[in-house]
């Protein structure tokens, strides 16, 4: 374990988060707001650890697999807890825990609030929530091999590799660097469409960047308590579901088009998928929920902002589907096992993987039947080489795992079963809101201390696809020549 | 496919079912009840599908994997609906879908009952649903190897593997036939001896034949609405905890012991990891009991019993733990996921799969940080095949997508999220009761046919772990060199 990079890094993350809180601090002179010092004040901290750490000598510069996790796992850790610091300091959430388990959920785009009365919130909080939705989306790592330069191409990869979700994570371009500014180039390009495109029909500037920050990361924090239903705006609904849809494709697509590559386009298997997975939950919720609402168009609305909300794992709601009838809320729990396309900024276990998952099915129960034949998994046009359909399918397998030692950790709280089951379901899918307790107008307030750090580890886990976490929390990790 | 031969031995299965039913009869006769006539009836039915099916020339007598799989399948299918028949005719059950449910439930081993009034049941349709768990525990296509000589050993091995649970059917003598013998063996002696002990210490004689045949099955019908817990007796709590306990260890384990094979005892992993599971579990429900009894000893009680019962998904109630605190409500559910040992009656997703998924998982770990290193997975002192670790994973995919699937249709009913999500874990998993409506108190009576249906396909899926099921309801494992 090369440890004096794995601190120079750390050090580097440190030292943009300094610069990133500078940002809410803005937000609090800009509305006269005493909680604006204490954004200001963490910077500080945060850059004193990076110029500390920056006075290390390191000799090796280059990181292997094993420092890719680590490092990956650590900065999303440090970041959490720095970036508590002034949640909890301005005063806006009761407990360092709480303030811990708010950006935990921020930065892992996950948008489970333990906040009882969000408008109560400084503005400079307000933002923070939302801004850290657009951090993680793309993930820090990433932004910090666009902009810094740290060491060969090879090494970079391994924090690509570690932070990016999906289960093949390819380059671009040639170049690491290039990939990554590349993406978020993109990224930023679509963040300011949606913002610009919500101001224009009249929202709000503050509440447009807000609610464009948390669609763009498929976040889903509100700056409200009844979310976006509380606008009651078809206009607002339908951008931002188009908005969180598109922030859930596999980003490769809009390189593509951007390079007008047609046989790429063509070759984009996951997002045919994620297509038809959209459409077919809109369909058979919207036919449930005619009824219920009494017309066709509402059922469509309704379904069509929570389908395309759940399925990026954005979480934000436009009404109370607590209230549905079960049907229709078992398939939006359905939905957080599915997840958006690998390399968006959407969570959950992701469409390529159920796609991986089905042609392999496929394929063993053809050998079941013809023992001697050999058969391969394509995928987006290319061979799936056995190490990658095995890693999927051991990543299920953690996921479930997780999801299990989860559940049983906050079922010590006592609550019902379905507020418990979903919103561990809704953490590791970093989904946000669940159902009963936990529904688009509940909160995580009132489960125990234990149960928010076991959820907001659960949120870790999923944001970071689980490898990372598992590999940084395991000692063997740490030794000379692991031998596992 | 050899569709004569499928034929062929699907009307030796109908002949078996015909002598089957006399037993009910005969149960009849005893109590003087006019639903013993029904069985009868059933019965002649079956010996005449028998007759005619023996009419047909079978020109090959070779079966490969397909039609193991197929034959499977249908065999059970076809002893449900035969053997639903007088469980609707005779008045019992109000419609025949509900007899269908009931019976499918009683041949997978689930013990998941529609019956409102248990009590008020004929005895002859007490003893035929008891009985169902006994003849479904082993299997009745290894009952039939047992005794029919089919075909050659290869042959035979398709029938074997088809029906027996585990990642990993073997031999426990060279001949399939002799194999076959020695498992009704050893089980129909462990049932008799359960069946003395219960009569020993007390129980009537209709009820400890009932009791025995339920707990050796790991079925968990019950001959009273308020199951084992009714007779408020210690003692047989603790005959029949221990026997399902026994029941759901692998029956090679009891091979070794009979042939003094230390080595082989030795070599049993996943008997260890079964005791390991059940005594963690039982150690962290009495400690979250303690406070609701009152008293450890109690809880230590219902603690035991339940776990030993849910663990091997048998399904018998001691108490209402329904009304226990979450915690322990959330063990049983994960514990319906976790299951028995391979090669017992008992159902779920085996000991021996979660062992081989962490083995690979903990190698995985380890490729990713050395991704040159070669790593093969051990389990009971053998190599384990590269093929069966991707079916273990393909299989709990499975079990997973048809656990959704079904989720998503019996949700269409409109109940409460727990009692709609355990009701689907617990008769996928083959264990019987679930929380809340489906809780040990309550039954599946409510629910609408299409879930009845959809549940009884769950429970084959779960009985037939996944693969021969799915095999038999693709249309192109029916077509001449199925390409698939």
């Amino acid at each position: 374990m090369n440890k004096k990079m794995v601190i120079r890094i750390l050090g580097i993350v440190m030292g943009v988060e300094a610069v990133l809180l500078l940002f809410p601090f803005i937000v609090g002179l800009i509305y006269k707001e005493d909680s604006g010092i204490h954004y200001l004040i963490t910077s500080i901290l945060c850059a004193i650890l990076y110029l500390l750490s920056s006075r290390i000598k390191v000799e090796r510069k280059a990181i292997y697999a094993r420092e890719g996790f680590v490092i990956t796992s650590l900065a999303w850790i440090s970041m959490s807890l720095m970036g508590a610091i002034p949640l909890y300091s301005c005063g806006d959430f009761p407990t360092y825990v709480d303030a811990f388990f708010e950006i935990v959920s921020g930065f892992t785009t996950t948008g489970s609030s333990v906040a009882i009365a969000v408008e109560d919130l400084t503005h400079a909080t307000l933002f923070w929530r939302s801004f850290s939705h657009w951090i993680g989306g793309m993930g820090v790592l990433v932004f910090i091999l666009s902009v810094v330069k740290l060491q060969g191409d090879d090494h970079n990869m391994h924090l690509m590799r570690a932070e990016s979700p999906g289960p093949m994570v390819g380059k671009l371009v040639p170049k690491i660097r290039n990939t990554a500014s590349l993406l978020y180039g993109i990224y930023t390009v679509m963040t300011l469409a949606l913002m610009l495109a919500l101001l224009i029909t009249g929202m709000p500037l503050f509440d447009s960047i807000c609610n464009a920050l948390g669609a763009a990361g498929t976040g889903g924090f509100s700056i409200t308590n009844a979310g976006i239903g509380q606008y009651n705006n078809v206009v607002w609904e339908v951008i931002i579901s188009i908005g969180m849809f598109l922030f859930g494709i596999n980003f490769n697509f809009y390189f593509f088009i951007l390079m007008k590559d047609l046989k790429g386009i063509k070759n984009c298997e996951e997002v045919k998928w994620y297509f038809i997975t959209t459409f077919t939950f809109i369909t058979l919720i919207t036919i449930n929920l005619t009824s219920f609402y009494g017309n066709i168009f509402e059922a469509l609305r309704q379904s069509s902002f929570q389908v395309a909300s759940i399925i990026t794992t954005t979480g934000y709601a436009s009404c109370d589907f607590n209230l549905w009838p079960q049907f229709s809320k078992t398939l939006l729990v359905v939905l957080m096992f599915i997840g958006a396309c690998a390399g968006s900024t959407g969570g959950g276990v992701k469409i390529s993987r159920w796609v991986i998952m089905f042609k392999k099915l496929k394929n063993t129960i053809s050998k079941l039947l013809h023992p001697r034949s050999v058969k391969i998994v394509k995928f987006e046009g290319k061979l799936v080489d056995e190490d990658v359909i095995n890693e999927v399918f051991v990543f299920w397998a953690c996921f479930m795992l997780i999801f299990f030692v989860t559940f049983i950790i906050v079922s010590l709280d006592g609550f019902d079963f379905a507020s418990t089951f979903t919103a561990v379901s809704a953490c590791l899918g970093n989904v946000g809101p669940g159902l009963g307790m936990v529904g688009p107008m509940g909160n995580f307030f009132e489960f125990s201390a234990l149960s928010k750090i076991a959820l907001s580890f659960a949120m870790l886990f999923g944001r970071l696809e689980i490898f990372p976490m598992i590999i940084t929390l395991l000692p063997m990790t740490y030794r000379r020549n692991t031998k596992l």
